[in-house]
């Protein structure tokens, strides 16, 4: 089955739990019911009765009779203000709305609606003469299409859940019921879905977070402001130290610069205009009008420029691991998937034109290993360019365009050939694109990593070098960012690994297990063992973070604790084992003896 | 000569300025004339006149004149309206404004001028009756004294500058001229001051922190707001890794907060209203209030409080190195000395009162190992208590200050028995503390680190632990900064180690400076042996930084080159060393022969 057939299948069961609620529910009205991923839903408002997951087992029952029975879905079409008369007379009073509406401006109100919503209702450039009905059985709908052949033909499904939603999204519009069900073409697929499902909500970063002790949030501080725990640092800091090893490597210095600038940087840049709905604003007494930065790059243009710089100091790559603002509305807040602090792994390469390609492959190097050395599998490429029928939401000539992103193109081929998505309209404002998406364990695509080209700003800031003839030679900027923002990242990576983190960036890396107080000064051998251990991949000296659990309880319920804290080693160590000079040692793979003398070694193996 | 006789003489010396300057320009006008450190100064308001550095001889000779005539200062009083009217007659308007507000209101208006102006003017509680003068020989000046006994008898002096001042320090009053001088009983002293004077010129940190690249300002980001090239990030990061090592040997652990909060936290810390004119505040688009943090202890608390704490979990000690912003007044700032942005290398002690004194003493330590590492003297001590005549300054009850304060003095006679200064109403307003003073290579005395107890913050945020008998125990924070703001500290520190850091810090520890090109291989040869190398003092595991010179230009220049910029080994290397596989080592005591198989080893010493 392909995609569109899926989303054919997909629509028509929306209809069908529109019928279904039409049966038990004669009184209901219906807003809109589109195709969603995995699934689809339909925004329902039956007066005076809140639906409720008790009522999903009537529902999916009328569904299956629905089903059973085998309607064919049979089009039809009628003008437009005969279809507002059957509406009205049918009292679906939100579909006489959007007749109103496509009769009055056609694709302008269209546009109102968010594209999901779009599927249900007839599309067209100027105001709409006709639309299309779709009737199976006892149900007919406002509907675009297409849909499957019949009721018997939408393969599995499931309802999942119900939630209010405001009618069109507007606050001040009445609120529905919005019913969301998944739907596959056969049971395994919807079996293996909901296991999936399952085992996302067991990793929920939200929930690990809380459980591991990596971040807390606080209603004082105010919602989306992360703040980091000792073991959520020690995380952070470890993920970030790769990063900058591996961009060390390559010659990035650390910069650092300040949280807020005058309003004068963003003008010059460009990011007054585009930004400023999230740009918290602060006037100060002096009346001056300060941002909080939603991003690096004009700041480090500022470093660049504090220097007449000559093609001899050329590339100049800036690294810095800082945090941005954005004034991100409550409702879209979730975890730390979105935030309005976030920590940027960011970095800007100063260089000539012709050193681009060089440099975006060592970049390309850098996402790789760090992404591979993180256990996530190939990483798929999109290629983000201008749209050339929206010149106005980019800076700069789009000839210009043209030729940069024949450069970025270049890289891009080099790299993978033709295996790459094409992203028309993706480019960030200032310049092309590459971006990376990553794949986590539970089969879910993710963007991360990204390889930014910017003619742009070195416009806005005249930034130069001298060249060979000692004249002024406009340079360019490439932004990269490895991770992107930490705590988006996390909130992946959290949910990749499960919270079993690698060994070398685990916050407890090591807990010692005693079985008994006899073990005391055998411990103290093994901790003075420990201390003496430097790791030194991926990261150069990397000691060791160990505790150890001495407390007078049961080794059942120390494994437990140690286990619910995802410890990657376990060192077990009882009076047989001080006897043997050896101890138990226990990962996830499971349980074995280490002579101590072997011990570093291992470790350091891991 | 005490430092009452000092200032007598050097008040003398303002009198003897104005008495000059009267000569000179009969219709000048007096405004205020107080001692100041090392000197003195006198506002001047010459109609029509502007005095400059060029008048400076032609006023010094006027002053040996008096001076020569050796006239005895004489004390009078005349009832406060009888002055107003002398006052009148010769025309001095300030000093009738000044008079006219003494015997309006007193003590009420003279607490309007600074500690400084006072000195000029009567003193009392309530609106004044009688004002005393000053007479010798031709001039007579309102004033409370004391003096010296006369004009023969003030030491030496020299004019330094002559600066604009707004009459009573107010920008609507008019500008007077601001004349200052520096005085000293002997000429020893006055050349000792001058030299000091020029020599911290030369280390003046905003000019070596633009020869040194170091850190730099943009126009357009604003002032106050420093931008940190690579290598003043290095030379930050080493520094505060040397802190931050020394923390963690006696169980710090880093956390991580953003840098803004609602109004909320700081309205329950009592910060809203202590700092409301210094806080950047921003208002998010949902319209709730939101402030930079001045300060990091609110948002701690939330980690701390994000969890239930039993007493065996403590002390929990938190440590952060971030940045915190307060809305300077533009004319208040000064290159990294006063700026709005700064890095708190910040840390906050969760403990039980018993805890305290322990606690404090590893504090001690480390500040004394830092400092002492960083070539500063043994340290001063500053005890700074509540004042209890303004308990309003304070949260909280004067009982609880004086059973903290007590906990706290234990602490400081521990450590240096009474060799310590009082600073009463010197207190944060959460709490005593113990504040340290280092005096800097060119003998002057800067503020520094400090200890901060803090009872009131826990009762704010209802912090506790449990105790033995599982009762919540209501706990005591500890704040202790070591640099305290790491640009105020590096202002004082670049101006004391004169741009020369020591090897472990420096950006640029090592530069190879070739003689010509036949020692290319043997270069080769250094830098793989230099990039082996591992330093262990004070910081674990820190590499060596360097660079290679191979520029086609003369040795001098070379040598040159790298002097200015202090790099503390210069590794010079010619044919003669590569045929003797040595290099000529230079540091800033000399230059000597190491043999290559030496060089690790003489580089892990330094």
């Amino acid at each position: 089955m392909n995609q569109e057939q899926l989303n054919a299948m997909r629509h028509s069961l929306a209809h069908i739990t529109a019928q279904a609620v039409q049966r038990l529910w004669p009184e209901a009205r219906f807003g809109v019911g589109p195709v969603v991923e995995n699934g689809f839903y339909y925004d329902i408002d039956v007066p005076g009765v809140k639906i409720s997951e008790d009522d999903f087992a009537k529902i999916e029952a009328e569904m299956r009779k629905v089903i059973e029975e085998n309607f064919s879905f049979e089009r039809s079409e009628k003008q437009v203000d005969e279809a507002i008369h059957w509406a009205e007379n049918a009292k679906q009073v939100y579909k006489v709305e959007l007749l109103n509406d496509l009769k009055r401006a056609g694709t302008t109100v269209a546009k109102d609606l968010d594209a999901s919503e779009m599927g249900t209702i007839a599309e067209g450039d100027a105001a709409v003469e006709n639309v299309s009905f779709y009737t199976d059985g006892d149900f007919t709908d406002l509907c675009r299409g297409p849909h499957a052949e019949s009721t018997g033909k939408v393969g599995v499904f499931k309802l999942m859940r119900v939630a209010g939603a405001y009618w069109r999204g507007k606050e001040t519009n009445p609120q529905m019921q919005r019913l969301y069900g998944v739907a596959f073409a056969s049971q395994q697929e919807l079996d293996t879905h909901l296991k999936m499902l399952e085992e996302a909500k067991a990793r929920d970063h939200r929930k690990l977070g809380k459980e591991l002790d990596l971040f807390t949030f606080s209603e004082l501080v105010g919602p989306g402001l992360p703040l980091w725990t000792p073991r959520g640092t020690i995380l952070r800091n470890k993920l970030d130290a790769f990063v900058q090893t591996l961009r060390d490597e390559v010659g990035f210095e650390q910069v650092a610069i300040p949280h807020i600038t005058k309003k004068d940087l963003y003008e010059r840049s460009g990011h007054w205009a585009k930004f400023s709905d999230e740009l918290f604003k602060s006037q100060s007494r002096e009346g001056h009008e300060f941002a909080l930065k939603p991003m690096n790059c004009p700041h480090h243009t500022q470093i660049y420029a504090s220097q007449p710089r000559s093609y001899r100091d050329l590339p100049i790559r800036y690294r810095e691991t800082t945090t941005c603002y954005r004034d991100e509305q409550s409702g879209e807040l979730n975890g730390l998937s979105r935030v309005r602090a976030f920590n940027q792994d960011d970095a800007h390469i100063f260089c000539r034109a012709s050193q681009v390609e060089h440099e975006a492959l060592a970049i390309w190097d850098i996402i790789d290993k760090f992404y591979g050395g993180l256990g996530f599998g190939e990483l798929k490429v999109r290629f983000s360019t201008h749209d050339p029928d929206n010149m106005a939401a980019y800076l700069g000539e789009e000839a210009k365009w043209q030729e940069v992103e024949s450069q970025l193109l270049n890289v891009v081929k080099h790299r993978v050939g033709d295996a790459f998505m094409p992203g028309i309209g993706e480019a960030a404002f200032y310049g092309p694109k590459i971006d990376f998406m990553a794949k986590d364990a539970l089969g879910r695509t993710w963007q991360v990593a990204t390889i930014q080209l910017d003619f742009n700003q070195p416009e806005n800031f005249d930034l130069t070098c001298t060249d060979e003839q000692g004249n002024p030679e406009r340079i360019v900027m490439v932004h990269c960012a490895i991770m992107g923002s930490l705590e988006r990242f996390l909130s992946i990576y959290i949910e990749h690994s499960a919270g079993w983190f690698p060994f070398w960036a685990a916050p407890e890396q090591i807990r010692i297990l005693t079985i008994n107080d006899t073990v005391k000064d055998y411990v103290d051998e093994i901790t003075s063992i420990l201390s003496e251990i430097v790791l030194m991949q991926p990261l150069k000296y990397n000691e060791v973070r160990f505790t150890t659990d001495d407390r007078n309880e049961s080794l059942g319920k120390k494994i437990r604790a140690a286990t619910e804290m995802k410890i990657p080693v376990q060192l077990i160590v009882g009076p047989k084992d001080k006897e043997a000079r050896q101890v138990s040692l226990r990962t996830r793979s499971g349980e074995e003896k280490v002579n101590l003398d072997a011990l570093a070694d291992y470790l350091r193996g891991l």
